[in-house]
């Protein structure tokens, strides 16, 4: 099998497994109890959150362990307006369906939204994103790297926009971990471990201190009071292990050479195929490919059926039958019906890319036939 | 070390392990994926849901993957109180601070709420749930077994009452898996992983099919739009490992003899102490106990430096400084302030269970010689 849907999930590294294993036998104690289990299992928290903090340059205090990337972009989204009670936010047009249907939920409660709309390079411009601010905004929320095509966007001219309007911004990092540097100067961000090789099920949350934000889960004074629930150390520590090895960024250089092969080639060998995105302002694993006169979802089926792994949109909207959203928007329709996302990551060979290339070739020459024989 | 705090957390079965690690190692793929790898990790999603729904008697469509006990709790509430807008809630006065959190945080928005007081053995009387009912009543929540003093409540008749008035009831059964038969009759119940020697940060939650409830975490369609985010897999399919086991209850007979065992030694070997709670309607498990003239957080250090872990409310509350809701509420907070709380898992040994007594008799008598000194 040729796994190219790493912006869709990873794999669990054996080491960052083996770190999680002590907290999956022996340490089974609750981190908020007050004994010995409970400290030793609260070592590991705390720990933890250290390793975070660390790599995400800030203090410990800063860092909150939730349930994944989709809880997290509901959090800030809901999180805030609850603090809030009233006001209008601004929202980038592709952010991810957490933000996107928070903010629509939000507008059912009298909430104001803004959409603003991508380049044709899928770039937010933040100039679009200043025009937006009204006295009465409170939040905004464009992510760091897009999760369909990669884009890498201008976080930290939005982040300044959003500190000179005195605007809580929230930044999904999801897809950057390791390419876009941490944004301390945002008011929020967070990760998801199992888009770089760590569990499913976890997320870490930067939230600034001094920040008003209202508990979307509340319970238990667990995590300062801001997340109720017996905090999963076994993820917690999974999570840190994965953030730092990702963090690092030194498998870049080796997926973008892997990445640029791909499209280099596709472009090149398959006629009526465009790039959806910036060629440049994008992360090293994604290509974001639209083939003219094809299904992307047909090539999807196509691909698997030659054991080959790929994704038409996100994972999260996987099975959606409306094209995706965002190419949609930068591209138009047509474009976002005949796109299929490759996403690679650094287990991933140059022989997976060249047999890749080589069967989508045949693919995507048969699909086109077949169709000019039904015209 | 002696752990005699299971109510907080239990040890992760070996066998449950086993099954969740496939998924942790070589099934790592994103479920909703359309392709070979999502198919494999959807494979163990449907197989867990299944399991639990045969556990649970109801219908896979009807089971809800999520991150815990907690997060189920905020769901039910908030989730049926955005769903119907505005309305009147009924909460057991002893119901987990997530629910009894999430009451109050709809009270800021305008709903009203009526809180039921327990008798004075901890029971909430079905009748006074039927007196709280108003036209407008749209939610009552209370809970199979208390996690603090182990009650069990009167699921079936509250059920009743609730199915009759058309509202909507939610039941936490955090603490009853094995003892009380699963409310299939309610709208909605819950059940954690952590608290059965399962994984930490899963639920799984039944909500009776054509219940109105909107999501707390929205994003991708994931569990029928009900729930964003990934799923964890590996924490799902250990959860439906972990549950099978422990729904059968075939340990209760075991952990009751320890209980029991307990609660007869420090009754007749130690003076001034009390059962907090009713002595039958109870879980096998639970022990909670007043020392007269004994200060509970004292007792549990005391006991924490000879190597036993005990509790003095709910981990979810522990470093709280004031007495536990539960107990004040149904016993004064005198006794609130001088309870321990111990629970029993099958792990435990009759052996362990005499050291614990023994060593806690020295402690109550030598605190209360300090504290005679001192008056």
């Amino acid at each position: 099998m040729i796994y190219l849907d790493n912006a869709a999930t990873t794999s669990l590294d054996t080491e960052v497994l083996n770190e999680m294993l002590p907290y999956l036998q022996t340490e089974y104690g609750n981190p908020q109890s007050q004994h010995a289990a409970g400290r030793l299992a609260a070592q590991g928290l705390i720990s933890a959150r250290d390793r975070v903090a660390k790599v995400f340059g800030c203090r410990a205090e800063e860092v909150y362990f939730m349930s994944g990337g989709t809880e997290a972009g509901n959090f800030a989204v809901k999180g805030v307006c609850a603090a809030k009670k009233r006001g209008h936010l601004i929202i980038s047009a592709i952010e991810h369906p957490a933000v996107l249907k928070s903010a629509q939920q939000m507008e059912g409660l009298g909430f104001e939204v803004t959409y603003v709309q991508p380049d044709k390079n899928g770039i937010i411009p933040p100039e679009e994103v200043e025009k937006a601010v009204r006295p009465d905004t409170v939040f905004c929320a464009v992510m760091a790297a897009n999760n369909e095509i990669g884009t890498i966007q201008k976080v930290e001219k939005i982040s300044e926009i959003c500190t000179r309007y005195g605007i809580f911004y929230y930044c999904d990092c999801v897809q950057s971990v390791g390419v876009v540097p941490f944004p301390t100067s945002a008011s929020a961000f967070a990760v998801s471990a199992h888009k770089f090789h760590g569990p499913k099920g976890v997320a870490a949350m930067y939230i600034s201190g001094g920040s008003r934000i209202s508990p979307l889960i509340c319970g238990g004074m667990q995590e300062r009071g801001l997340r109720g629930g017996t905090v999963n150390v076994a993820s917690a520590v999974g999570l840190a292990a994965a953030l730092e090895r990702a963090a690092q960024g030194k498998n870049n250089t080796y997926i973008a050479s892997l990445r640029n092969r791909f499209v280099g080639r596709v472009l090149a060998e398959i006629e009526g195929t465009a790039l959806n995105g910036d060629p440049v302002l994008r992360v090293p694993s994604n290509a974001n490919i639209s083939f003219e006169g094809c299904d992307g979802a047909n090539i999807l089926m196509c691909l698997d059926l030659r054991d080959i792994c790929v994704s038409t949109g996100s994972a999260c909207s996987a099975g959606a039958v409306t094209p995706s959203h965002v190419i949609s928007a930068i591209a138009g329709e047509e474009r976002a019906k005949s796109a299929v996302r490759f996403t690679f990551g650094k287990y991933n060979t140059p022989e997976e890319v060249d047999r890749a290339v080589d069967v989508l070739k045949q693919i995507v020459s048969q699909t086109r036939r077949d169709k000019s024989g039904l015209d």
